[in-house]
């Protein structure tokens, strides 16, 4: 299967999560108007005794086309993944049939945007493109059970970005 | 009174919170050897039913020296402010003295760091140079109670970079 690129769009990715950026308008203006709170932008969600943590992931890039071999999900808690080197990366989500994912889309950020992966969401690993970049990462920290299921995909997935959204010229 | 803007330092800071920027080895390397996980970097607490929440803050920049006449601190829950412009902040803290900030410190980050101010840590509010910046929080959403104090500095006290530390060609 190959499938392409697509630019990253919060209500396409709605039933996957949430993307975090600046709204058009902000919740409320602070510190005397000097700062712009854009208010509570994902839905974090962690069960069985875990709670919020904050790591960083350093990740090394990918090259495109991609092969995606591998999806993953978290059972037990959301994972929201926050650029901090103003880099895009590929995001990629499959639907859930009974346990088999199945239909994956892949989007790129425009390298400000963030996203949450909503509980149970299968999704590729982090896929920085172009140049390693560093991303902070809340996830959940303590509590008991296995928070990671993974499957192989194969064949593997081929992602093509067919539009060119990739090229720093065009974004 | 006047400080000297201090080069951000995860030991002198360790009072006040929790210095969140890569280790000088990772947690664990996840991703079949391409992602370094720096694993939970700030101790995230949160009370009286709140837990936590990601917004986006988007600040304007401040002038050199700086004038601070104010600080706050959040009763109810700690605040990370994670940088996503790639930017320095200052960090600026006080130690309490029965409900009187006292003992004003300044840092400056390196554009990479963020930071976690622990429940209840006298901080100034968010404070980029040199250009706006975009951060992302992670602070407490929900519960209930009053979490936000202020305390007006009078007079201000004047933040001087004494050492050239914000200069962009000295870090």
């Amino acid at each position: 299967m190959e499938i392409s690129i697509e630019r990253l769009d919060a209500a396409a990715f709605a039933p996957f999560g949430d993307v975090i950026a600046l709204r058009d308008e902000p919740s409320v203006m602070i510190n005397r108007g000097r700062c712009a709170r854009h208010h509570d932008l994902a839905a974090l969600d962690f069960v069985d005794g875990g709670t919020a943590g904050i790591s960083l992931f350093d990740g090394t890039p990918y090259a495109l086309p991609h092969a995606l071999d591998l999806v993953e999900r978290h059972p037990l808690g959301s994972q929201a993944f926050l650029p901090m080197s103003a880099t895009p990366f590929l995001v990629i989500c499959c639907e859930d049939a009974h346990g088999v994912p199945v239909r994956p889309r892949a989007w790129v950020t425009n390298g400000r945007q963030g996203v949450n992966y909503a509980r149970g969401t299968w999704h590729g690993v982090l896929t920085p493109i172009r140049r390693p970049a560093v991303f902070a990462v809340v996830d959940r920290i303590g509590g008991d059970g296995s928070n990671l299921e993974e499957y192989a995909l194969e064949p593997a997935v081929r992602i093509v970005d067919t539009h060119g959204l990739t090229d720093a010229s065009t974004r």
